[in-house]
C-alpha cells in the first residue's frame, strides 16, 4: 500500500485480462473484480489505466471500497504529483457546462424554483440531469404530482388582521421555521462535488429538517457531523435483505440522534424510468455493447445496481421487529391508500408520507395530495388521527402548494427535486435561496389567506371539488403522441 | 430656490457622494437622500447630473417632493432654455417604440379588447407593459379569470321584440349608460403621459363612471376637477397604516363629491408578480447590484414603494371607524368569499367588489364570476340581498362577459387594463373607442338574448352547470411546462 | 337607352362628380345615387368609369338596379365588342386563386368535407372565404357547433343483419334520400359565378332537399326553375319590417310550389363576424376612409347593407298573421332553447329548426345538438312531439353526426358551409361528390350500429352522458391566447 | 407449364391487349382476367411484363392464383436464371427505407412499444405504414383506444410480500405466461416477408398465444406447422356469405387443433380508413384514373378487394351452426355493448372480446376498457359471469394498461399493431423483445400494486371515477382544426 506508483504505470495496465484504476489516491488491479461489477464492465473499462475518482464518487458510498475489495488489490498509491500534470482533455459536454456556468444568472435572479430547474438544466452533465429529473414509464404521476395541486383552488378570506405571520410548526417534535423538510435523495455528489452536505449546511441557517437518505452519495456521518448542535434531521431508510445490516444502520443512526425513522415502503423493486435508461445506453460504446449482450441489466446502470439490496418482502409483520431495535418514531414512506394508512396507525407506527416516490415508481399512482383528503377522513373515521402525523411529497413547487396541504390535513411537507437543482446549480447559497422563497411564498399565502398561524389554517379554505370528483383530464403522453401521425386534409397550395 | 442653473452645471454632481438631479424643472441635491430613496439608489444613479422627470413622473404623486424633500436641497431652477437644448440620446427601446407608433392600426381596425391589447404591447415601454400585463406567481388566478367566463353558455330565446334596447342602468345611485366602470388601476401615466384623466375625459362623453384610485399618478384633485359637472366619479382607498392620512383623504374625497367609498382589502402585502420583478431586474446594471447586495427589496421597484404604506392590520372592526368619519356609501372592495360578502352586508356595508384585484395578489383565488353564484345564494339565504350592490372585476373583454355578470346578480362591472391599453395606445379617443365596442357589443348580446333592458336579464338566462360543479379543467402552468424535458421515443430517421 | 357607348367615354366619367358604371352591359350614371350607396361609396368608386359587373353581382339580387335606380340614369348600351378587347389587369389575388385552381386535387381525392373546406380556402376570393367561414366574435359557437359532436359516443349492436340498409327518410311529407338538407346561406355567387343553382342542380340528382335563401344570389324564380318536376324545396324567409314585401314574397313562394316556410329568428340584427369585418376594412384605401369618417358602418359591408330590412320587432303574435297568408306548413328556424319550442309548436308551427345560424350571430349560444334531447324531453313533457318536426343545423360535418342528430329526436339535419365549399371549388360535380360522401359515410355507420332504417334509431344507440352534464371544456380563445404574453423561467443556455 | 421462358419474352407482354406477367416463378397470361381483378387493373398494369411476385405475395393468400385463374393461363416457368440477371431499379422510397434500415436503433435500446412504432414509421413501405397504422375517419376512436386507459388510476398498496411475483394464466383452458395474446391483423407480409409465423415463432419461445387471422398473408396451415408441440393458437373468423367455405375451414382449423373459435363481428362493410385510402391513391397514376372513372373502388384497393366476401347478413341466430359444426369454444369478436355481452352468453356462446377493431371501423364507437366494468357488472346481474371469458383488445400499450384489464375484469387482453411493428422492423427478435417488455412491465405493475398473482388482482385497486361518469374531454379533430382560420387580433409591430 505505501507503494508510490507513476501514472505512466498505470496506464500500462489498462485492458480487460490487465486492468488498473486510480481512485481517491490509490492504485487497484481490477482484473479479477471486473465481471462482478454490478453496474457493468463497460464503465470500469472506461478508465483503465486511468483516474477514476469524478465518476466514481458520486454513486458508491464512501466504504464501498474496503467492503467490496481485497487489500491486496490496492497496488499503492499513486504520485499525485505526478498525476497533477496529466492532461485531461476537457469533453465537449464539459466545455458546454463550463460554458453554462458562466452565463448562469445571478442568484438575486431567481424568482421561483423552476427557475433553479431550468438553471439546473444547463449545468448538469447529461446523466446527473437524467437521474434526478427522470420519472417511470410515460411519467404521469410525475406530472400529475405537480398538476394535481392546481385542481385546488382557495377560497381566501379578507378583513383579517394579518400583520404578524408565524410560518414555524412543530414536526415530530422538534420546532422548524416553516412545515417543510428536504426530503430524501440518492446520489447527490452527481449534482455538487460535497453531495448532501451541501443540504445540511443550508437546512442550519435556515432551521429546517433533513432527511438523510439510505443512498446518499456521502456517508451518513458525514451528514451528521454538517449539522449544528440542535439541528433535527431524520434518517430515511432501504430496508436491506440481510436485516442485520439495516439494524446496526438503525441503531447508529439513533446514536447520531436521528429524531424519526422513515422506512421506504414503495420501492420493491426500481422503477422503469426510460430518460435516465436512454442517457445511460446512450453513453456507452455500442460496438462493445453488441458483442456482450449477456450485460442486460447493464443500462440500468448505477441506479439499479446500487438498489438492489433492497428488501421486497417487507410487509406488515415486520414493523414489530423495527419497534424492537429502535425507540425513534418510526413512519412509513410511500404510502398511497387509505387503507395502508389506517393499517400504519394500527401497527403502531407514528405516522406516514403520502409520496409515489417522486412519480419513480409505478405510473399512474395517484399523487399524494390527491389522496390526502380521503386519508384523513379515514383516519378520522377509525379514531386513529390524534398525534398521528401525516406528511406528504411530490410536486410542491410553490409556496400555495404547502398551504393546500396543510389545509387537507398535512404536518408538513417533503421536498426533493427543486433542492438537488439549487444545490447544483449554485450551492449552498443557493439551497438557501430557495428555502427563502419558500418562506416568503408561503407567507404571502398565508397572508393573503387570513391567516397568522398554521393552527389556524383549515380544510373549509380549499376548494377540492375536483379532487373529490377524481376530476382528472387526460394526461399528455408524449411517446404516443410523438409517434402518432396526424391526419391531414387533401390541402389546396394556398395554405 | 430662485437661482437659474445651467445644465452643464447640474452634469457635475454625478456621483454617489455628490449628486443632483432635476425634476420638473427644479434641481435637487440628493445626496442624503439616496440611500433613503424607498425604490432603492439604482434608478436615481441613472440620472444623476441629469434631468430625471420624465422617469419620476409615471410612478410619483405630484406633491410626493414636498413631502419627502426639506427645502434646503432645492438648489434653484433649471435653465429650462438651455435644457431643451440638451441633447437626449434615443434609446434603442425608445426608437422601436417610436417605429410601432408610426405603423399603428387606425382606431377603426379595432374590433374588441384584444386588439387594444395588442397594439399597447407593441408600443408601451416595456416596464409599463410588465407592470400592466403582469399577474402574480403562475399567472394562473389572471387567466382564470377570462376564462371563468367561458364556462358559462347562454340560452337565448327568441321571437320577442327587441327593436328598442335600453342598456342604462343605476349604480350607488347614479345614473350610467351600462352597467360597467372603469377600475381603479395604479400608475396611469407610465402608459399616457396625462394618465389617469385620460380616462376621466372619455367617461364624461360616454356617461361612464370611474373608479379613482388612490396610487394614481395624477393627482386626486387633477382627476375631479377633469369631470363634467354631473359625472358621477368614485373612490378606491388603501387604508394607510397612519389612519389620520386615509381619514383626511377621504374628508376630502367625499367633499369633492365621490360618490362611493371603495375600501380595497385584498392587498395586505404586494402580490409576488414575476414579470413584473424580472423585467425591473433587467433595467438595473448587474454590476452595480452585485456590489449592493443589502439593497435585496429593489427588485419589485416602484410598487413595492409606492405599496408599503398599505396596513396589514385592516379588519372588520375598522368599518364602523369609516363610517363615523363618512356618509358616503362604504364598499369593500377585493372580496372572495360568500362568508365574507355576508359579513360585509352585516357590518353595514352598502356594497362589495368580487374582486381578485385581477389576478395579481394571490394566485388560485377564484374567478369574481365563478364565485358570483354562490354570493347571491348566500345573501339571499340570510337577507341581506335587497339594497346591497355586489360589483365584479377581472377578466371581463366582451360585452357577453357582462351580460353573464348581471344575469347572475352582479349591478355591474369593472373593467381595469383594457382600458389602460385603450389609454396607452390611442388616448381618450382609444377609451371611448373601447367604450362604444363594449356599448356595441353588450346591446346585441341583449338583442340576440331576448331582452331590452338591464331589469329583464334572470340567471335562467345562463347555463351555469360548469361552474356549480367548479368543473375547471387544469390550468396551464408555462414555467413547469418550460422547464419540463418531453419524453421521446428512440426513433427512425423518417420523421 | 338604346344608345351604344364606347369604353373610352365611360371611362372618362370617373370621379365623385361625375360617375359611370358598366352593370350587365348598361351603363349607368351614379353620380346622384352615390352617397345612398348601403354598401359605401368606397366600393362604387372602385370602379369608376369601369366595368362593375363582378363586383357587383354576387352581393345583389338580379332586380335591385330597376327597383333602386330610376330609368333615366341609364345612360345606354355598353359597346361590348369594345368592351371585350378592354385589358383587365390581373389583381395579384386573381392569379394565385388562378394558380391554385390549377393544382386543385382531383375530385376522386376528396374524402370527407373538410378536404372541401381546405381546397375552398385556397380557391376563393378573400372577401368570399372570409364572409362564408367566418362566425361572430371569438367564433366560439362556431367551432362549439362541431365539437359537441365530439362529446357523444355510440352503442353500437352487433349481430344484426345489415345487409340492406335504407337510407331514405320523409321530411315535411316530401321524400328524400337522406335526412338531410342544404340549408339556407346567402350570397351564393361569392363563391361560383352561378350561383345557388348549382346547388339546385346536385339536389336535383341526389333527391335532397334545398332551402332556398332570401339573400341569394340568384333571384328565387331562378333557382325554382332550376329544379327539377318532383324536387322538394322549401324557402328561408327574413321577415321585412314592411310586411308587405314578406307578403307578397311567401305567396309567390307558395304558387311556385315550396313545401315549407322557415322563418328566420335568431337574426334581429347582424352578428359581429370579426374576420368578415377585418378583411373588408383592408380592401378599402385607408387614406379615403379617414377622410370619409361619417362611413360608420362602411366596414360591416355587403351583409350589413343587405339585411338591414330584417324586422327585430318580430315576436310570437305575428305567427297568426303568416298562416293567415299562407297553407305552407310554417316553421322556426333559430330556436335555442326547450321553452322556445314548446312555444312554437303551442302558437301552431309544424316544427322548429334548432340553430345559433351557424355561430354567426350570438357567441356562446350553445349548439343545437347540445340542448336537442333537452328540447325532445320537453315537447314530450308537454304531449306537443307527435307530428312537429325538429330539424338542427350546425356543425354537422360527418356521417356519424348525422346520426347522433336522428338518435336524439331530429328529423333531419341541415348543412351548409361545407356545400358552400363544395360549390366553388368543384361546381355541381363538387356538391354531387359531397353528397355522395355523406350518403356513403351515414349508410356505413348505420350499418355498423346494427340498424337498417332510419325508424330503427334510437336514443339509447348514443352516450350523451358529457351533454346531460354539459360537461364542456374551456374552449380555445385565440385572440385572448394571442395576446398574452407566456411565462418563462430565467433559463440556462442549454435549452 | 413446363415451358421455360425468358424475361425479354415475357417483357414483350406489355399491354392491356396482351399482358403477362411472373408470380412465383411462373408466367401468367392476366389478358382474360385484367378486368375482373378485384383490387383494380392499375396495379396489375404495372407489372405489364415483369415480375409481380413481391407486390403480390403480401396481399394474396397462397392459393389464390389455383382458386382464381384457369390453368391454360400459365404460359409455362421464368428462366429464373436469367431473371435473377435483371436490374431492378431502386425506388426512391425504397432507398429511403434501406437507408433508415441502415440506422435503425439497436434492439436493445427499445424501451417500450412507442420506440417500436417509431422505428417501423421510418422503415416500413408507405403502403405497409398507411395499411398498418390508420383508423376510420377522424382516427378518434383509434386514439380513445389508448387514451382511455389514461382516465383509470391506480390504487397501491404496500408493505405486501412481493417477492416472487407471478404472470402466468390460463386462457380459454391453455397455460399461458402472460394475460395477453397477440391478435388477429390482416396482410403480414405488407410488414415482414415471411408474414404471420414470424409471431408464431416468438410465440412459441415465450408461450404465448398467438390469433391467426383469416386475412393472413400466409396460408393458415403455414402458421400452425410453424408452431411448437403445445403452442396454443386461436382462430379468427371472418364469416363467409359462402357458408360452405366457411365451414370447410372452421372444421380443418379444429383438426389443426386450435384452441377457440373468435368471430369478428364488427366488420359487415370496410371502415372508412382515410390514410390508407389516400396513400393508395397517390400511388396510382391520376391520368390513367382520370381515364378510366368508372373503377370507382379502385382507391380502397386490396384491403376492400380481399374483405368483400364478409357476410353482413350474419347475426344472432347464426351461432346454432356453428355449434352444430364445431366443438371449439366459440367467442364473439367485436363486442361493444353490454346488452351484447348478455346475448352471446345466453347464445351459448364461451366468450367475447370487446373490441372496435382497432379504431378502424365504426369511429365514435366506445373503447373496450371503458365499457369493460358495465358488461362485467350486467353479466354478473343475469348471473352469466361464471365460465364466461371476457377478453379486451384496443390501445394496451403498457403493462399497466394489462394490469386495469385485468382488475376490470378481463381475462385477458388482445394486443395488435405494436407487434406488427415489432415484427417489421426486427423480426422474430423484435417480437420477442416487446413480449419480454410487456412481461416486464406487467410484472413491476403487479409488485408495486402489492400483488404476486393474476388472481389477486381486483377491481378496488383501480380509481375508474372519470369512467363511470364517462367524463370524456373533447378529442382533437386534425382535419377540422387544420382547416379553420385561427384568429388573430389586429398586432403592433412589436410582436
Amino acid at each position: 500500500m505505501s507503494r508510490i506508483i507513476s501514472p505512466e504505470e498505470v496506464a500500462k495496465h489498462n485492458q480487460k485480462s490487465d486492468i488498473w484504476v486510480i481512485i481517491h489516491g490509490k492504485v487497484y488491479d481490477l482484473t479479477q473484480f471486473l465481471p462482478d461489477h454490478p453496474g457493468g464492465q463497460k464503465i470500469i473499462m472506461k478508465y483503465a489505466g486511468k483516474d477514476a475518482t469524478k465518476a466514481f464518487e458520486p454513486i458508491h458510498p464512501p466504504d464501498i471500497v474496503d467492503r467490496f475489495l481485497a487489500p491486496e488489490v490496492c497496488m499503492g498509491s499513486i504520485d499525485l504529483e505526478k498525476l497533477s500534470h496529466v492532461k485531461i482533455e476537457e469533453t465537449e459536454e464539459d466545455k458546454q457546462i463550463r460554458l453554462a456556468r458562466e452565463k448562469m444568472p445571478r442568484l438575486e435572479e431567481m424568482y421561483n424554483s423552476f427557475d433553479f430547474e431550468t438553471v439546473a438544466r444547463s449545468v448538469l452533465k447529461s446523466d446527473a440531469w437524467a437521474y434526478y429529473s427522470s420519472g417511470s414509464d410515460d411519467e404521469i404521476t410525475m406530472r400529475e404530482n405537480h398538476s394535481a395541486f392546481h385542481r385546488i383552488w382557495f377560497r381566501p378570506r379578507v378583513m383579517v388582521n394579518v400583520k404578524d405571520v408565524d410560518t414555524s410548526t412543530e414536526m415530530l417534535g422538534s420546532r422548524t421555521s416553516l412545515p417543510l423538510y428536504i426530503t430524501a435523495t440518492a446520489l447527490g455528489k452527481l449534482g455538487h462535488p460535497e453531495g448532501e452536505v451541501v443540504l445540511t449546511k443550508a437546512c442550519k441557517t435556515r432551521d429546517i429538517i433533513q432527511m438523510i437518505p439510505t443512498l446518499a452519495s456521502c456517508s451518513f456521518d458525514e451528514i451528521v457531523n454538517a449539522a449544528g448542535p440542535n439541528q433535527a434531521q431524520w434518517l430515511q431508510l432501504y430496508v436491506n435483505s440481510n436485516r442485520q445490516v439495516s439494524e446496526k444502520f438503525v441503531r447508529h443512526a439513533e446514536s447520531r440522534g436521528m429524531k424519526g425513522l422513515f422506512i421506504t415502503v414503495d420501492a420493491p423493486q426500481l422503477g422503469h424510468r426510460e430518460k435516465d435508461m436512454r442517457q445511460k445506453y446512450s453513453q456507452e460504446d455500442p460496438d462493445e455493447i453488441s458483442r456482450n449482450s449477456t450485460e442486460v441489466v447493464r443500462d440500468q446502470g448505477a441506479a439499479r445496481a446500487i438498489s438492489n439490496f433492497i428488501d421486497p418482502s417487507l410487509c406488515w409483520d415486520d414493523i414489530a421487529w423495527f419497534k424492537s431495535i429502535t425507540n425513534m418514531p418510526i413512519l412509513i414512506k410511500g404510502v398511497q391508500t387509505a387503507q395502508d394508512a389506517v393499517l400504519a396507525a394500527k401497527y403502531g407506527c407514528k405516522g406516514i408520507v403520502l409520496s409515489n416516490h417522486g412519480g419513480r415508481q409505478l405510473d399512474f399512482a395517484p399523487s399524494a395530495i390527491e389522496i390526502l383528503a380521503e386519508v384523513m377522513d379515514a383516519l378520522k373515521r377509525e379514531n386513529l388521527d390524534k398525534g398521528f402525523e401525516v406528511y406528504i411529497d411530490g410536486g410542491i413547487r410553490r409556496g400555495s402548494d404547502i398551504f393546500k396541504a396543510i389545509a387537507l390535513g398535512a404536518k408538513g411537507v417533503g421536498i426533493g427535486r427543486p433542492f438537488l437543482y439549487a444545490m447544483s446549480s449554485y450551492g449552498v447559497e443557493g439551497v438557501e435561496k430557495l428555502l427563502d422563497l419558500f418562506q416568503s411564498e408561503f407567507e404571502m399565502v398565508m397572508r393573503f389567506m387570513g391567516v397568522t398561524k398554521i393552527s389556524d389554517i383549515t380544510a373549509d379554505m380549499v376548494d377540492i371539488r375536483n379532487i373529490k370528483d377524481h376530476f382528472v383530464a387526460n394526461p399528455i403522453d408524449y411517446l404516443s403522441q410523438t409517434s402518432y401521425e396526424r391526419m391531414q386534409p387533401r390541402g389546396g397550395s394556398k395554405l
